[in-house]
C-alpha cells in the first residue's frame, strides 16, 4: 500500500486532506507541529482523534518559531477579530511557516521511502498568506526534487498535493462529508477559550462558519457564547 | 548597516561564510542547529567562538531529525572512514537537511527584515549531497521569494548566497585567511573523540586536510593519534 505524508493540524482543511489521501489509496503518516502556537488545543485534538480518522502513524514535531517572533499566532500580538475581509496579509501570518512544515514533511517522506506529501492550503477562501498560493506549492515541489537523494537518484518524483487549493470552504466541507469525515473531530479557531470553545470571530472561524452556512449545514463544533 | 543571516555550524566552510558576509558589509546573525548530530562538540565550539568571530547575534535552534532517522549523522549508523572517493551519496547524508536549515534562516531573515542568507555549501570538494548543488540553491531562492510576505509585498528580494559553491577547499581556506579567519576556531570532524580531537579519516576531515595540504599549510586543529 502506498504511503503519504499529510500535514495534519487537526483542523477542517488538513483533516479533509487525510481523507483525500486515504481515498487515493494511501496509508497516512500524519505530521503535526508544536510551534509555540497559542491554540495548543488544536494539537491535543489532533493527537486524540488521529486513530478515529484512520491515520496509520502520527508524529508531532516540536519547533520553536517563538524565538523568531513576528506573528500573532506565536508572539504576544492580538489575534484580530471580525475582520475577515481586511486587505493585505494579516498579522496571523507566520514567517515561512509552510516552508518549514513542508521541509520536515519532505525529510520524513524521504526516510519513509514515499513521494506523496499532502498539504491543505487553499487559494480561494484563504487568509491571504503567500505560502498558501499555487505558485508557492509548485516552487516547493521543484525544489524538493533537487534537494533529496531519493529524487536525484531516480527512486521517484516528489509531489506536493494541495487538493483543496481551488475549492471553496463549502466545497471542502462537502468533499469531506462525502468521504465520511466527522467534522466534530476538527478544530479551526485561532483563539479558543480555556474550555476549547471556538471564538467564532477570528479569520479561521469566520471562514469555517461561512463554509458550513453556504453548504446549508450547522458546524458541529462548540462556539463561545457571544456577549 | 545591512544584516545577513548566516548558517553557521562552527565548521571551516560556514566560518569562512561569516567572514565573507562581514566583508560584504553585513552584521552577521548566525544560525546554528542542534539536530541530534553526533558531533555535539561542533555546537559547543560554535557557541564559544561566535564572539571572537565578530558575530552580532547567535541563535541555536533545536530540531529533532533523529525521530526521522535515515542518516549516519543522526541515527546509529557507522560513520564511514577512509573512503572519500566512494561513488554515490554517502550515508552521512541527512534527508532534506539544508532545506530545513534554509527554511529556518528564511523565517528569521523575514522577522529581522533582511534579505541576505549565506550558506557554506560547496559543489567541488563536497561529499555528493544533492542539497549542496547550485541548482538546489537556485530553486530554494525562487521558492523563498514566493513563500514570504516580505518578498510578495515587495519589501525586498531574498538572495541565498553560496559564495563557496565553486571554490576548492584550498581556495576556501586561502579566502578565509585573507579575511583574517583563525581556523583554529573551527571544527569539521563527523566523529571526534571525547576530547574533541578530529578523527582525520571521515569525509569531512579528509577534505579539510586535503585543502590545507594543497594550500601548503598545516591544519591548526588537533587530530587523534593514528593507531
Amino acid at each position: 500500500m502506498k504511503k503519504a505524508v499529510v500535514l495534519y493540524s487537526g483542523g477542517l482543511d488538513s483533516t479533509t486532506c487525510v481523507a483525500l489521501a486515504q481515498a487515493a489509496g494511501c496509508r497516512v503518516h500524519a505530521l503535526s507541529f508544536a510551534y509555540g502556537q497559542r491554540h495548543q488545543i488544536e494539537l491535543e485534538q489532533a493527537r486524540r482523534f488521529a486513530g478515529r480518522l484512520g491515520i496509520s502513524e502520527h508524529r508531532i514535531v516540536s519547533i520553536d518559531l517563538r524565538q523568531f517572533g513576528g506573528s500573532a499566532l506565536t508572539a504576544d500580538l492580538e489575534v484580530p477579530k471580525d475582520c475577515c475581509d481586511e486587505p493585505g496579509i494579516p498579522v496571523t501570518y507566520v514567517p515561512a511557516r509552510n516552508t518549514i512544515f513542508l521541509s520536515y514533511a519532505l525529510a520524513w517522506a524521504e526516510v519513509l521511502g514515499c513521494f506523496d506529501i499532502y498539504i491543505g492550503v487553499n487559494a480561494l477562501d484563504y487568509s491571504g498568506y503567500p505560502d498558501c498560493r499555487p505558485e508557492f506549492i509548485a516552487a516547493f515541489e521543484q525544489m524538493a526534487n533537487l534537494a533529496t537523494r531519493a529524487a536525484v537518484e531516480g527512486q521517484g518524483h516528489f509531489r506536493i498535493h494541495a487538493p483543496l487549493l481551488q475549492l471553496t470552504k463549502r466545497e471542502i466541507i462537502e468533499t469531506g462529508l462525502r468521504l465520511g469525515v466527522d467534522y466534530s473531530l476538527t478544530h479551526s479557531c485561532y483563539d479558543p477559550d480555556a474550555s476549547g470553545a471556538a471564538c467564532g470571530r477570528c479569520d479561521s472561524c469566520l471562514l469555517r462558519l461561512k463554509g458550513f452556512r453556504e453548504a446549508g449545514l450547522t458546524d458541529p463544533v462548540r462556539y463561545q457564547a457571544r456577549g
